[in-house]
């Protein structure tokens, strides 16, 4: 592992050393062919293989997760780092774009040009506490930014600070021994060092997953810079859930069983935690028993810090003091808390929408009862920004002739949202080519996706070139196409038949 | 023309219902099909081309710009339109991805998930005063916006009043005329509209053509707002052009005959316009005399605005009293000023780099000395963003063998620049699949592009479908593919045979 790339506490002179060093690495790695860049990416993923044991027994002591949840965890994070590595390859983030000189076109004589993606430069990544693997220093924002070519500093999160020195350590490795440049992947620590991190000049995006109130300060620091950066944040989520009268009256049971799973799934510590729940409106009898009757099932575990446990408690004691909730099942505070659910009509959503906009990071939900398709329309209509939202309904919600709830909901909650379920829960996020895990603020900051192949595109930046001579042109626009990538010609896409679908 | 769409001066009360209008049409229109959205487009293309005679004599009184220019750029913003129509029927701008549920995944099982982009709602666009036609009313914002299924809240620039008046009636009885809900496009006027305009919590995004200093404040706003929007702003240009020592000793004549005419093409009023030139060091003479010859062919004309005048004379006089810049060939001010050219060897930008970095909007440009290649590498490295850089060379530089500094100067300028030419000038920019029409700050806001195809993405965000039933899936995202769109499939793309290409 090089010299000064992982430190204990960073001084303001460290963390400049280390941006200025991933600074030289971007700078010498940069015009790496896609095929040695995702030689890099393989080859992190096999150093974390190597040290999947020892990472996950200290992930394991520092966020109290499942030892099965956090294999998982790593096994996914490590495939992220392959399908990304598979997906440069392929060549589809250069977006390469050749319009030949057309003396006949529309508007008047077009000159030779030519467009592809480069990467931004230096990253500076905020990990989550939640995911030690999949949203930290390895995880998604790291792997899509070496994939897209740009050099990484990651501040590790304070709730596992031992194990972001291993992983750190493992990505090094796994660079160093792909012959990347020294220096391509930092890590400081710190709150300082963070806000630092995102004023450096070098520095030219961040990625970050945590809380609403966090990524603000940070997003706000990122657009007062000299030169204003993206900042793509992965913030608050509530990820309401709404079901239809004909699932309410056909699968009452399945579906309240399933939403204690997904809630409490992780002790709640899910940015994809169903929060909220629309239902209709009835005796609370019908709603507590096969609530209580799943929630027996729950195995507690540790939340992830004192911290966490503690906000956790003021934020349910908040939403619990709003007017017109009550708690409909109490649970318990403390290290390992029992889940909590609480209860609410509609009415008082219309009064106060602040009990459809809290986020309650730990294992309680929020029930809203809905007395008819108006309310229920208007309920999601006051709805903020959402990672998800989910409808859970039958086959009659989607016969072609009435629905037409559905298709109103579906048209709002499209409208507020990065991902629309149809009966499926929002916990478990696929890492896939479709995956979009975003949505309008305050879900995210802007309009990308934090998951996924199209991750990616978030550190690139395009650039033209025109009239110049075929040799002198970047490899994936040249006529004679040597790394053999996806071509746009003239206005059609053109692609190789070799490399093509090599991720599948 | 719908009522309240076009005002003279607008209120508080009228902005706020132009945009929720606005908002309405969105409402109404954002699941039309490609076909129908493409004809609305082209619509407006023939309002506008019906009107032109109308159209320009306008914008030739208010602008004070040639005829054959402004017809011209009238042509190029119907043609733009006609494209931007063509690649949404197309489909291109759906980015279709299906991913089948696969049990085999990596990462563990992968639900059927499904992504596409859905446009952002109103867009709210400003005009720029030095293209009436291409980055105003009927621009490439609006064209974009409307491309993606937004509606467009147009902020009318005070330059050409009359002529945004007449624009913006072409557009709407060209939306209305193609069946588009009425108050997909409105047109809002004054500088207090516009500061209202992008604090509407309805205004999900702006694009924005102007000065650095303009657009970094509406910017600020943008970002300050409770819900932060994404502000796609093309600020300010300086577009060094870099003359090799081969091209100097070669082409010295036809370099600065080219180099005139591009810095005084449209009376220097273009964002594209070469205000930099790098040559080798030498005698005054064997610079001034090609100089004095080239600007003896230039037509003057007035500029666009007494105010534009005024700030002109204030730039010349800012750059010219800076430490080491003497004016090299004296111009004049005024109205119609005959053009400037300074100079300053490369210790003066050495010791102060805002001499690289001040925009003299107007025909003044400043060149620049460097006595060797490490100098001409070092004064590149103090350039800040540029929407494009040139090198103006020979067979030379371009050798597969030597050929070092241009290999060097093009990695500098690809890290600062939108588009970088080789041996053409920057103004003139063409409306392609593969334009770039961008560039890293100050030269714009954004890492996107305001001119080509790839501008339409700046107004969509995407959306993913997990579980939904085939038929109540939105229609780019169903198997059958009923719009015939490109589609990925499983991480391949399959582009349908009709429907390809169209847009040739």
């Amino acid at each position: 592992m090089s010299q000064g790339a992982i430190r204990e506490q960073t001084t303001a002179a460290d963390l400049a050393e280390t941006v200025e060093a991933a600074h030289r690495a971007f700078l010498e790695g940069r015009s790496a062919d896609p095929r040695t860049r995702s030689e890099w990416l393989d080859s992190v993923a096999s150093a974390l293989e190597a040290d999947a044991e020892a990472l996950v027994e200290v992930a394991s002591r520092e966020t109290h997760l499942a030892e099965q949840r956090l294999t998982g965890e790593l096994r996914r994070s490590v495939f992220q780092l392959r399908l990304f590595a598979a997906e440069i390859r392929a060549g589809e983030h250069l977006d390469a774009t050749i319009d030949h000189a057309d003396p006949q076109w529309g508007m008047g004589p077009r000159p030779d040009i030519r467009r592809m993606n480069v990467p931004l430069g230096v990253v500076g990544v905020f990990g989550a506490s939640n995911f030690p693997f999949a949203f930290s220093v390895a995880g998604g924002d790291t792997a899509s930014a070496l994939a897209a070519g740009c050099a990484v500093v990651h501040k590790g999160h304070e709730a596992h600070p031992e194990l972001a020195v291993l992983t750190a350590a493992a990505v090094v490795r796994g660079l160093e021994a792909a012959g990347a440049p020294t220096g391509l992947f930092g890590l400081v620590t710190g709150r300082e060092a963070g806000i630092q991190l995102v004023q450096h000049p070098l520095v030219k995006a961040i990625g970050f997953t945590g809380s609403t109130a966090g990524g603000r300060a940070l997003m706000d620091l990122a657009a007062k810079r000299p030169e204003p950066i993206p900042f793509y944040g992965e913030l608050g989520g509530i990820n309401a859930v709404v079901v239809t009268p004909s699932a309410w009256q056909k699968r009452r049971s399945e579906v309240l069983s399933q939403y204690v799973g997904s809630f409490t799934l992780g002790m709640g510590q899910f940015c994809t935690k169903p929060g909220l729940l629309f239902v209709p409106a009835g005796e609370d009898e019908e709603l507590e028993q096969p609530l209580r009757e799943a929630l027996r099932g729950v195995t507690r575990h540790p939340l992830l810090s004192e911290h966490l446990a503690a906000g956790y408690e003021k934020a349910v004691d908040a939403m619990s003091s709003l007017e017109g909730v009550r708690t409909l099942i109490p649970g318990s505070f403390g290290p390992a808390p029992e889940p909590t659910v609480l209860e609410a009509e509609a009415g008082a959503a219309f009064a106060d929408p602040e009990l459809l906009r809290r986020e309650m990071f730990g294992p309680a939900s929020l029930v809203v009862r809905y007395s008819d398709d108006d309310e229920l329309l208007r309920l999601v209509g006051l709805l903020e920004g959402q990672l998800t939202t989910a409808i859970q309904g039958t086959a009659d919600d989607v016969s072609p002739t009435p629905g037409e709830l559905t298709g109103q909901l579906a048209e709002r909650l499209v409208e507020r949202s990065g991902r629309v379920l149809w009966n499926e829960w929002p916990t478990g996020v696929t890492v896939s080519y479709a995956q979009h895990h975003g949505g309008p603020y305050p879900a995210t900051s802007s309009n990308t996706t934090s998951v996924g192949t199209a991750a990616i595109r978030r550190f690139l930046r395009a650039v033209a070139f025109q009239g110049w001579p075929e040799d002198r042109l970047p490899e994936p626009l040249r006529d004679a196409n040597p790394w053999r990538v996806p071509q746009r010609v003239d206005g059609v896409w053109k692609r190789p038949e070799i490399g093509q679908g090599e991720a599948e």
